[in-house]
């Protein structure tokens, strides 16, 4: 697959992060359910707590260290839908491939093992203008723990 | 009212734009209607129409005169709710008050009088940094016409 | 106000309730601050919570009760703005007006007392085809005690 | 892939579509750039403009038919990027596979042949009560002209 362009990469190793979210009036369609774009928010927060639990804060990342992690690519499986208030935990994983970062979620109800959803997020890093940069040595240490 | 700030203003004079959204998907909840805040997206939509309509684009604004219009106040009344693919027109009016735009939303299904909400937003001038600014001189010549 | 249509309202009882949310990225804009409709998702989940602290969760009043409370008005006032990763404090008040909640809602940074937004949300109890409803006795009872 | 369940499918029958929508402040984020979900907003109104154009309002399926479309699988690769105000251009195809419909999208700014993204969705069609239904008749005859 395209994110995966580098022999020398780091796939062997990977960070895991859980955490809970729950959902929304606002992220429920008139079908009743949440909405498909939402999940995307999920791992949004999921990946923002993976990176502040093992690194630092996202926010630290962008005004420390001047960068950015866009988006280079995203999926997500629908299996079974969620409901207003119902509290979705999330088991992340990163891994990094080259110059990219790789973040895995998958989504169930808390408290039961029916899946909701699974996805994937790919990022690469980039200066505050957009131009592509390596991947932080202190960050690549923390997967060599 | 607060966002009435200055004795020398400009309230006499209006412009006034129109312009139609139609609600996505996105937008509606599990009650089956549009969700309360989406209307605020549909008054930005509605208020970067007549700043297009009448000067230029929000977008050359915030480039070519460093401005940001933030946001200081801002209401909704809910009358009648409005669904899926529903055709919503916003009649705007854009007042100068002062150091402030006050900016006022009606709106209706397309083609029809009943009312579905009403509303307003106020907002200042500000530099890029966040410091207040003055009205620019070129946008308060629009209101003289 | 328009909100205050009855003489025998019990608006001298009110539930208190406070919630913390931390500002996702989805919520920031091109400005850098929290987008000002997402406010109104946050006073959503700040009154859920109020809701499902001193009674029981909104989804149970939708369910069991088969009703609704669906917002006649909204409005924010916008004094400082938060960014991405801010933990948000609200504390929210609850108020009966004759047939209406009346919510409002102060936001602070966590752990400061610098005041970011305060707002309010007015609200009617419907039935599951939108007939206007009484507001529940058992509901009441909660602002006697 | 999975979502290629049937050798009898319409496979090599297309019906195509195009739309343009305008990016709102509301869809940017603190980058800069149009937050990353909300690209399947766009999708959303891509694809109900193509069923809308070749037979019918989604609504109307949702009301008339008794069906629903909710989504299985949703992708994205992110090219480029887009900042407010810019109007993208979506040209979307939808094939039949077997008990699913196969939407993709490219996304390029309107008058440019630069592409921003392009995607897939997957949908099944359900019934009210969430049970699985057949592709109806009049659906694919669509295809079949």
């Amino acid at each position: 697959m395209s994110e995966s362009d580098s022999s020398s990469n780091h796939s062997d190793r990977v960070l895991r992060s859980s955490c809970v979210v729950r959902v929304r009036y606002a992220e429920t369609d008139a079908m009743g359910w949440v909405y498909y774009a939402c999940y995307f928010q999920y791992f949004e927060v999921a990946r923002s707590e993976l990176i502040r639990e093992h690194w630092k804060s996202y926010r630290a990342i962008e005004e420390e260290d001047g960068l950015r992690l866009p988006v280079v690519e995203a999926r997500c499986n629908y299996v079974s839908g969620a409901r207003y208030e119902d509290e979705l935990q999330l088991l992340t994983t990163m891994r990094v491939h080259g110059a990219r970062l790789r973040f895995t979620y998958n989504v169930t109800l808390l408290g039961s093992e029916a899946k909701v959803a699974d996805g994937l997020t790919v990022h690469c890093f980039a200066s505050h203008d957009g131009k592509p940069r390596r991947v932080p040595l202190n960050f690549i240490r923390l997967l060599e723990k």
